[in-house]
């Protein structure tokens, strides 16, 4: 006979977490929230499923046939979100009314997209986004700057810089010579210049945006600008003069750097940043990418920007706002990479072990230092107490707390600390502080 | 010309949760998790989309007709989740040579369910469930009620009954008469004894169930026992004598009402009550269910129970299991009832704001405070001190920092308490303390 049951299995490029992993994704996403609120950002939420036609269109064609749509029981057209920026326009539109402006929201929260899992890719993946909307000030943007720079401070990470670009300096050159209509074509080129290099760039440029020898210079010589700040800006602001767009893309970049010196963020991680151009097609102002120094091969574990108009499609009101999106999944691995994840007990951090015949002792004991703050387990079996300590071990919890009947007798408890597998005798009466004493070291 | 504009709308039975309703639930889902942990659970997480063959008559034929359910882009038969005890059954068949036993997870997450929305459902809800897995013990019952016992402490609860019953007392007395086959009909005739009261029960039970009049009247003595815990245990115990199963479901429950006691919870808070049967044609062992003394009609506010074979569907290996999911919106609308959710202000405590030409300041004014650990919110826009007021207002800070060019000509700032309109000026220099002090009332 064959075996009737079903073979266990998850769908391909979606993703069990067992505990230690889990716990170190709540980690992260609770560090996120902490400083979205430390910043006045106030949480929302949005369904997994639309009607497919709020959703369609929006993230270009290759979004729409990634897209999980199907016909529910009732007929309807529905998809699974993609992102979370298209629930985002569509919920402005709807609750503006309510809500008021300037609004500032995070959003943590699955997505799903139909990917090609050969590339490392997953169908499923939580995105955690902030974002400012009803405003154009550029404050907003230092505010955005500063978001990601505590966030990246708070999870550990010590070599960061956050690049910033600003799509009108690009489109104020562009402008200027003629191709504003070629900004897609020249966007694209630029992205490849870290790849390919600027002789094949320039030739890319002149081929398919139709720029001459000696505007694909110019527009070289702009992306390429290196150096401090204050050179860059400064050298940009020579580039630009002729350029209304361009000049006040620029003092934009200069006021955020500004006020990034002003909040006392250490002028080495931000970097004015005049290549990066990935995104720019969307947004319409500031663009941030922000890379670990020790792992820059990863790519941007935290971009965003500003955009002119979130919610066109769906009202008339004008809706300007900008943010970023953390990369959940990059910056694990990167904290894993980095010893950052430390190993955090996937339980509590105690082990209360347990006799046969004074069940009711061991569940007082934990319950006591449960009321004192701390995080107890029973373990659920009277069995061995090598088993016990086992299970312990396994689990990572850092004390075991062992009173049999000896113990209970004379008012005593052992504390075994489980890293040294040192035991000590201390009275029933101050486990608390001998717990404490223990823990906090 | 029509409008192009595609209506902003969510689905029937979905929703969108601003940000005032999803401080709540981040804080009661927060609160949840952190008892969790104390206990020693730790999360995991599973995929919103599974084969469909893994979910399919796992939750009866409601449950295939409710369940969302198409072909994925790459012809696969999938479906969205209904529940986190099948994912978990799933999970522990295919991980438990990682995880080993005893293992207790807790999991939250959104779940999916086409109901009848008419009838006040959701389509899309979060469940909160919190499992031990892999123990018969009765010291796993007694953690799983103490979870339950210290969560609506936390919540802030304070008048609220665990009911607490076991399976196996209702099929020992069943064994006894002869009447096994019959405990889905009985219980289904228990389940109306409140609102039908017991002639009409005793009927079903002879219609249904196929009960002697005798044997009725013997049910429904049995579950209409009533008193103290001490009393109903005595008079089970007598009832039972005869009955091997039925004594054993009875010192499960008397073990669990020492172990409650011992772990010092209330007894008022803690009811043997041999009525309550919904669920039970799920569960083996003990069952839970959690009633609010002030909004009893709400119905149980968290469930569960002991099931002797989570996964057998999946794996041959026996994984029993005791737990209890949290009802995440029926107790925010109780807290809201009873006046314990919190005005929790949706941004943050504390807004500076912002003169023209004095960016710089509030921006390192807020970055000084947060970095002593305030959440603190920079107005994004240069507007007359009036309307960044009037927002402070509408959002619910408690403080404004005002500091214009006079106030920062002398190192001054005011301090002005938004719920009195009083205004009190402090140097700058002591900030922190004073921000302190009015945040501490």
């Amino acid at each position: 006979m064959s075996d009737p049951r079903i073979t266990p299995r998850t769908l391909k490029g979606f993703r069990d977490f067992l505990p230690e992993d889990m716990a170190r994704r709540e980690h992260l996403i609770d560090t996120a929230k902490a400083v979205y609120r430390s910043f006045g950002f106030s949480p929302i939420d949005t369904p997994a499923l639309e009607y497919s036609e709020i959703l369609l269109g929006k993230g270009g064609a290759e979004s729409d046939k990634q897209m999980y749509r199907f016909e529910d029981a009732g007929g309807r057209d529905v998809a699974m979100r993609f992102d979370l920026t298209v629930p985002l326009a569509r919920f402005m539109a709807q609750h503006v009314g309510r809500t008021g402006t300037p609004f500032k929201r995070y959003h943590v929260g699955p997505v799903w997209r139909g990917e090609n899992t050969q590339r490392g890719r997953y169908r499923e993946f939580v995105q955690c986004d902030f974002d400012t909307i009803g405003t154009k000030s550029v404050l907003a943007d230092v505010e955005t700057l500063l978001v990601i720079h505590d966030l990246f401070s708070a999870l550990g990470f010590e070599r960061f810089t956050i690049h910033a670009n600003n799509r009108k300096v690009l489109s104020g050159l562009l402008e200027d010579m003629g191709l504003s209509t070629q900004a897609t074509p020249v966007l694209r080129a630029i992205d490849k210049l870290a790849k390919v290099g600027p002789d094949r760039v320039a030739a890319e440029l002149e081929a398919e945006a139709g720029a001459s020898g000696d505007q694909a210079a110019r527009i070289l010589e702009m992306v390429s600008l290196s150096g401090d700040n204050e050179a860059v800006i400064a050298d940009l602001r020579s580039l630009l003069a002729t350029s209304e767009t361009g000049t006040a893309g620029v003092e934009e970049l200069a006021a955020l750097v500004d006020g990034s010196n002003a909040a006392g963020v250490d002028p080495a991680r931000v970097r004015i940043d005049v290549s990066i151009a990935r995104g720019l097609d969307y947004y319409t102002g500031v663009v941030f990418e922000t890379f670990l120094d020790d792992l820059v091969d990863i790519g941007s574990c935290c971009s965003g920007g500003r955009y002119d108009d979130l919610a066109s499609l769906y009202t008339k009101q004008e809706l300007p706002g900008v943010g970023a999106s953390l990369g959940v999944d990059r910056l694990l691995a990167a904290m894993e990479a980095l010893g950052l994840a430390e190993e955090r007990a996937a339980g509590a951090d105690v082990l209360v072990v347990v006799f046969a015949g004074f069940e009711g002792e061991a569940l007082a004991l934990a319950a006591d230092l449960r009321r004192a703050g701390f995080a107890v387990e029973v373990y659920p079996d009277v069995r061995k107490l090598g088993a016990q300590l086992k299970y312990a071990d396994r689990r990572g919890h850092r004390l075991a707390l062992i009173a049999g009947p000896d113990e209970i007798e004379r008012g005593a408890v052992q504390v075994k600390d489980l890293a040294t597998g040192e035991s000590r005798e201390v009275e029933r009466e101050s486990i608390g502080e001998a717990v404490a004493a223990r823990l906090g070291d």
